[in-house]
C-alpha cells in the first residue's frame, strides 16, 4: 500500500456530500469552503529555504485552493510540528502572518507540538473561506467547453531554476517562487460563471488532466496559447521545450476553468491574464499541440510530491 | 524560543474573536466549533502502539475538544504524513474510521503526504462540530462556583501502567487507554448550563489550573471527591498517592465544568458520573485537599507533551 493506495483508502472513508468524494481540493460545508494542506521539510521545501517563505507559501497554497473554488479566505488553523530552538519557527511564523494578513485570513486555532531533534518539520494549515454564490467543482466541465487559464505558468519553476544556479538570485521569477500570490479576487469573480474550476499548483498539464478525468472528458491543450510572463520569456526564451517546462514545472498559483466565451466579459483585477488554452472533449486523457501540430504528451506532467 | 515561546507567538497572531485568543481548545465560527490536534510518533504515541488505537485516539481527542464546548461532532479533515509501505497507515485508518463512525463525524478532506523513511509520522485532524445553544469558554468560571467533573479520571493512566507491565493486558482500564470515549452527549447537555467548560485530557489538576487561570481565579480541588471507577480501585486501591496518580495521569477524556448546583438536575446519558470536586475562588493557582486536610500541590500537575 503506497501513498496512492493510502489516498484511495482515505477517499473511501469520505461519505459526506460535503467531501465531494475528496476529488476536489476543498470541501463545501454550509457556506464554508474548507481545505487543508500539509508540507514537510525535505519533501515540499528545502531545509535551507528561508523560513519566512515557507510560512508565506503554506498560507498561499491554501488560499489558492480557496481561490480555485471562488471562496473568500477567512480563517485558518495551524498545525506546527516544531523542532530545535524555535528560531526557524519564529521566522516561519513571520512569513505566515504576513501572508495571512495579505490574504485576509485570521488564525483561529491549531496545535503546536515538539518533534525529536532530528525529525523533519511537518506544517499544516486548515483554511476556511466563505463560499461565493457558486462553488465550482473540479469535475463539472462539459464537452466542447473552453479551458481557460487565469494568470501565468512557469514563473515559479523558472525562479527555482535561477535559485538552484545562484542562491542569491532575485527578481520577479524568484519572487513568484518565494512569495506567490493566489488569484483570490479573480477566482471569486469567475466562479459563478464557470462549470469547473481548480487552482493550478502542480503543473498545468497535470491539473488539466485531473480536471478532465474528474469531468469524464479529455483535455486538449494548445501549448502555443499558454500565457507566459515577460520575465519568463526574458529568462528562458520560447519554443516547445520552454513551453513544456512552463506547463509541467509546478508551483504556479494560477487557476484553470472550464466555461464559455462569456468569461472574457468578466471584470478581473488589473493585470490579470485570462487565456483560452484548450478545450474539453469527449474521450480520456490529454492531448497536446504546439503551433498547430500535435506533440507527444511528456511522461511527467507536473510535480507530484513524494517522499522516499 | 522554546515550544512555549512558539505557542505564545502563535497566540499573538490570533486577532479574531473566533479564536478566543487561542485560550480555548476550539474556535467558534458562525455556529461551528472547530479544533485541530496533531500527534507525532514517539511523542504522543509509541511506535509499537497498535495503529488502530492511534487512529481511534486521534478522532477521540478531537471529539473530546468538541464535547468540552458542547458541540455535536460533524466533520473532519485528516492530515496524514505517512512513511514506509502503508501497512501501518491502513490499520491506523481502520481505527480512525471506526471512531469517526462512532462519534458521528464524516471525513470531508485533508492531505496525505509521504515522509522520508526514517521520519516520525505526524498525524493531524481538524474537527468541526455544530455549536449548541451555548459554547462555554474555558475562562468563564465565576468565583464561588462549584467545579464539576463529568466521567472518571485515572482509568487510562492505570491502563497504560498495566500495558507497561504486560503488553497483553486487557480489561476496562486498558480499554479506557486504547479506545477512550469522549463524553459528547454529556457535554451537549451541560453546555447551556455552565459558565466554563473544557475537556480534561492532560490530568484534572493541570486542566483545573488552566480553567482557573483563564477565569482569573484560583481552583480548590478536593482529591477525596474525585470520581474513580471500580476497575481503577480494584487495580490500584485508594489513598492520597493513588488519587494524585489519577489526578495527574492524563489521557482522561472527562469534562470539567464550572457552574451551580442546578447541574445535578440535568439528565445525562445512563451511567455518566457527575461529581463536585472543588470550586473556583478569588486568587491564583491551585490548592488541594484530601480528607479535609490541605495537601501540597505536586510539581507535576499532568501530562504536557514535549519532544526533545
Amino acid at each position: 500500500m503506497n501513498e496512492r493506495d493510502v489516498i484511495d483508502r482515505v477517499r473511501r472513508m469520505a461519505g459526506n456530500p460535503a467531501a465531494r468524494n475528496l476529488d476536489d481540493d476543498a470541501a463545501l460545508l454550509d457556506g464554508w469552503v474548507i481545505t487543508h494542506d500539509t508540507i514537510a521539510e525535505g519533501v515540499h521545501y528545502l531545509p535551507d529555504d528561508p523560513p519566512e517563505t515557507v510560512g508565506w507559501k503554506l498560507a498561499a497554497v491554501n488560499a489558492s485552493d480557496l481561490a480555485g473554488k471562488g471562496a473568500a479566505p477567512h480563517a485558518a488553523l495551524l498545525s506546527l510540528a516544531m523542532r530545535g530552538n524555535g528560531q526557524w519557527e519564529a521566522a516561519f511564523l513571520d512569513g505566515l502572518e504576513q501572508a495571512l494578513v495579505e490574504f485576509d485570513m485570521t488564525l483561529i486555532g491549531g496545535d503546536t507540538i515538539a518533534l525529536p531533534h532530528d525529525a523533519p518539520r511537518v506544517l499544516g494549515l486548515t483554511a476556511l473561506g466563505r463560499a461565493g454564490p457558486a462553488t465550482p467543482a473540479r469535475g463539472g466541465g462539459k464537452s466542447g467547453e473552453t479551458l481557460w487559464l487565469v494568470g501565468t505558468v512557469g514563473d515559479a519553476a523558472a525562479g527555482l531554476a535561477l535559485l538552484m544556479d545562484d542562491t542569491n538570485s532575485s527578481g520577479p521569477l524568484v519572487e513568484a517562487y518565494r512569495r506567490p500570490r493566489p488569484l483570490v479576487s479573480a477566482g471569486r469573480a469567475l466562479a459563478p460563471n464557470v462549470n469547473a474550476m481548480m487552482d493550478v499548483s502542480d503543473g498545468v498539464l497535470l491539473d488539466a488532466q485531473r480536471m478532465a478525468r474528474a469531468s469524464g472528458l479529455k483535455a486538449e491543450i494548445d501549448l502555443s496559447a499558454l500565457p507566459l510572463s515577460d520575465a519568463f520569456h526574458e529568462a528562458r526564451g520560447d519554443g516547445l521545450n520552454t513551453r513544456l517546462f512552463a506547463a509541467t514545472g509546478g508551483d504556479d498559483y494560477a487557476l484553470l476553468a472550464s466555461g464559455g466565451e462569456e468569461l472574457l466579459g468578466i471584470p478581473l483585477p488589473g493585470g490579470t491574464r485570462l487565456a483560452a488554452i484548450g478545450r474539453l472533449v469527449e474521450g480520456k486523457g490529454l492531448s497536446l499541440s504546439y503551433q498547430g501540430a500535435e506533440v507527444p504528451v511528456p511522461e511527467r506532467l507536473g510535480y507530484e510530491h513524494r517522499g522516499t
